[in-house]
């Protein structure tokens, strides 16, 4: 491992930015000090230049993450989740660069092409996901934030979806509630087409509601207030028997809940709502604040480089990690209302 | 193995210097030749080493971007300002590092030593910052989003504080209002201690008073709801005869709405809120959807990046860009009240 600056500054007795004029040549240095330095480097190991290091080692240590930005937004937690891996990168000595293409295969073939990095990580993952297929062509180490449909030789970290929406379920159920709706986003947006956060979790709602017998319905709205709105009109007008909401689309949910109090309903003495994967950032903007299953995106981060660390060290890959959002409790839920439903719910008689 | 350039020089018929000179982009070659040349590195791999051809030129063409995370939660917009400044790096040909360093002058000293960037975009800067000390100190090329006090030979782009509090003020003031309170973030935490934007708005906003004889009140809260829960608080007791406030803290302001709410004032129709310096997407999730000057995050880090490539290039320095936010019509600010306030302003008979 090599020495630091640091390390170099404390065994010469002397600042790091003197170690730094030595190191880069950037200004005059007494020659006394300049040998103590230079000593303490020899005696350190410390190398001046990485990038002379890096084509030594054939080996740059930089790491891209690889999103594609400006489809569509990221969640509320997506800073913690950039930082949280760049902090990880910088503690076992890579860099992290950020390669915000869209979800196409010319462009990271043509960046992977380049030889400036030792591997990607890739979030935001679709089922079938053309940059996954780009790296496996070109034999890029990496690792994803996610999974695709085909995890065959796949490393990976994702959220837990089953174990995210059972307790989200069970929390609904504990308070009472039977008549349930889950909002997902519109996979409209081609970024969102087979978005895997969305199928993943509606797919371990049905299975929940199979167990359970309630009824299922996954209504879709806009990734916005105004998708939150629209929805809220939708639920009170088509289906005004419901209880609890599940909301698995976090720039809606405030609208969400805003369009029910708009249409008189309270939050949560009529209606409890329940954000499924969000920031607590992002549930403490709402009044009330939003009960949550908030995500694990630091975490994320974390583990997703660690898993492509090992894989560039040559290691024995990582098991796939699956991290569960934790329930954060808010004021947006409570015990279903007592009485009957103003309009009895025709589709289904759930089991007590 | 990849490919040699020798290879591909036998492969296109050509010479290694023709290949060298397609691979490094330093000389004219005819089209015919180039396709060649291309299209025999097509069929055998030929893999372009950016590493070795930065140490080649003693450029790597990668830039890092710098800024505080973990130690105060970065604004709405800062995922859009990130992208668009890995975007505009990646046409020019550059690749983006992030260094979520600490304001700790001895962290990016190190980072800078290694030689791994061309040049450093600091952004979130402090009036008195000591890592423009140390990147001034190590001669790395630099530029800022934001500015310290001492602006002498900067290269920065930031926020034009003055325009964007007189826009705002203006709008205040149009709609009636003259009982006004300018809300800034709490400095309390050491990384927003003498932080640019708080200071420059309450100055310009003081300049403004004085022009126009409204009395001064500045108030500061935590940035989180709780903190804009607090604030309206403080303005309800202590100052109900508010007709405007001006709120620079975008995680404090749906808190102020919904704690003006809750004592029974209504949004806009007793207290108008504008939101300085915030995304869309952040007044949107209250309702009323707040009334805002937008911040002008994604033109900050496009011209931030470019004004860097400039002092890379050794270009003339651009000069520095100072770019107002956006009045954003929302549904927080309307006509002041008609009729005497409840109660009056005992310190100031502003001027009609």
């Amino acid at each position: 491992m090599a020495a630091t600056m640091r390390e170099v500054a404390e065994a010469a007795g002397v600042s790091i930015a003197t170690v730094s004029f030595v190191v880069n040549d950037s200004k005059r240095v007494a020659p006394e000090t300049r040998r103590k330095i230079e000593d303490a480097m020899a005696r350190l190991g410390f190398r001046r230049n990485s990038v002379a290091r890096a084509l030594a080692s054939r080996r740059t240590r930089i790491v891209a993450l690889v999103y594609p930005a400006m489809e569509h937004k990221l969640g509320g937690s997506a800073m913690e989740f950039i930082t949280s891996a760049a902090r990880t990168a910088g503690e076992a000595g890579y860099h992290l660069v950020l390669w915000p293409v869209s979800n196409d295969a010319d462009e990271l073939t043509e960046l992977v092409g380049q030889g400036l990095v030792d591997g990607v990580l890739l979030m935001e993952v679709q089922l079938e996901d053309a940059r996954v297929e780009v790296l496996r062509a070109t034999q890029t180490p990496f690792a994803l934030i996610g999974r695709s449909a085909d995890l065959t030789g796949l490393v990976y970290v994702d959220i837990d979806f089953d174990r995210t929406m059972e307790q989200a379920v069970d929390h609904l159920y504990g308070l009472g509630h039977r008549h349930l709706v889950l909002v997902t986003g519109s996979q409209a947006d081609a970024s969102f087409r087979s978005y895997g956060p969305y199928v993943r979790a509606a797919d371990a709602y049905r299975r929940l509601a199979a167990e359970r017998g309630f009824a299922v319905v996954v209504l879709e709205c806009g990734q916005d207030t105004d998708g939150g709105r629209a929805v809220a009109e939708e639920i009170v007008s088509t289906r005004p028997w419901t209880t609890g909401v599940l909301v698995l689309n976090e720039f809606a949910a405030p609208g969400l809940v805003s369009g029910l109090l708009r249409h008189g309903l309270r939050v949560p003495d009529d209606v409890s709502v329940l954000s499924v994967l969000t920031s607590t950032e992002m549930s403490t903007l709402v009044d009330p604040a939003l009960t949550a299953m908030s995500s694990p995106g630091p975490e994320l981060g974390e583990l997703g480089v660690q898993a492509l660390l090992r894989v560039l060290d040559g290691a024995d890959t990582l098991p796939p990690r699956l991290l569960p959002g934790v329930l954060v409790p808010g004021g947006s839920t409570g015990p279903v209302r007592a009485g009957a439903a103003p309009v009895p719910d025709p589709s289904c008689t759930p089991r007590s």
